[in-house]
């Protein structure tokens, strides 16, 4: 069993509650601690930025998925803006609202930043449903991982950042939410660039995973990206 | 007077047309090559990413202002996904749809990625412009320049890209052209972290940039994203 999250910081109100979820086959993920090795430059990684659909099956080594989920949004100091920690990629008033899922063979896992572990959700391979049933050829049904990007909405109407009024307000939310997910998906893509993986970010069944996930209704499934090694031609 | 633009390519049917424009004193500036010279490894670039949103006025060189366009959405391939030139940072059906204006204080221009130059839109400074009112303290006023994320909607309507019906659909625009801002702010907060350099990634007075930057209808503005020195404490 996962041992006792403590994830009630002043802006992480509504974090997934994985304790309730069916977590009996799917155990928690303790990460390595982030160690990026053979780096490329920011230049090369930024000169190689591409996106790559074509992947093989092969997992990712248990270090290489550290570094890429600390890459994407994780803890990279202690004191972030507005009390928070700060992380890897920016949010607006820092309330950090996309949750970013993992989507492995076995099961799926909540990134839990601060901790830099995986939080097991569900014990079910939901990739299939990562890629939307219209998106062309299903070239990346093979990677071994799908990140999920999810955000919680309850974390922008209550962040302990500024509090603007557009915080409340859907169509702001929405411009928010969604920079702050290609925000990070970036720092995926240059990650992927520096370390020679494809990746590729795409739309997904949003509505089969909320179910799939057991998603609160302040919860919503907004975009998923493909991760895994190129295809050797 | 700018050179005549050749930005008649299958995916750019709708590029702002600064020929139009009242450039008469805004003369075009021919960017040096991108050459980033003493960059951090990626992962100093992560560990280094933050919001730093006090900055002095001292203006950025003109090689730096280069390395910084070319970081954001510069070429980093000729042959891109669907025909088209690849770029930096990921773009529905590579559409490329957003463009980034530049403010400085003589001037507007239209990063034109392509020749890697800027094109002069209006000689005016609407610096001011781009943080938007009730925007707390407006610490990043004096900021040499001001990125001015826009959309360009006819280009997601018209992408030479894949076909999807989503791309007519003004919800699922929203989604994508919200999504592809962020994937080119990112690259603008590491090219900060890896340079040392200020940025501050925000709202903006939408209404008045679209009449001062004298945008046409199915364009968009969306964001602002401050960058300079930060000051030294």
């Amino acid at each position: 069993m996962p041992e006792k999250l403590n994830l009630e910081q002043p802006n992480v109100r509504a974090r997934s509650t994985p304790r309730t979820r069916s977590s009996r086959e799917c155990s928690p993920i303790e990460l390595p601690p982030p160690k990026i090795r053979r780096g490329k430059s920011l230049r090369k990684s930024l000169r190689r930025r591409r996106t790559i659909r074509e992947m093989s099956d092969k997992n990712l080594p248990k270090q290489l998925l550290s570094d890429l989920l600390w890459a994407a949004c994780g803890v990279n100091r202690a004191k972030g803006p507005f009390g928070s920690v700060g992380i890897t990629a920016a949010s607006a008033s820092n309330s950090q609202e996309i949750d970013v899922f993992v989507a492995l063979e076995g099961g799926v896992y909540l990134f839990d930043a601060r901790h830099h572990r995986l939080v097991p959700v569900v014990a079910d391979d939901v990739r299939a449903m990562a890629i939307s049933p219209g998106q062309g050829k299903r070239v990346a049904m093979k990677a071994p991982l799908q990140l999920l990007y999810v955000v919680d909405l309850d974390r922008l109407t209550h962040t302990s950042g500024f509090q603007e009024p557009g915080l409340q307000d859907p169509e702001v939310q929405k411009s928010y939410y969604f920079v702050d997910t290609g925000l990070i998906a970036g720092n995926v893509y240059l990650f992927a660039a520096s370390q020679e993986l494809a990746t590729w970010f795409h739309n997904c069944d949003r509505e089969r995973l909320a179910k799939g996930l057991k998603l609160r209704p302040e919860q919503r499934v907004l975009f998923a990206q493909s991760v895994g090694y190129p295809v050797r031609k």
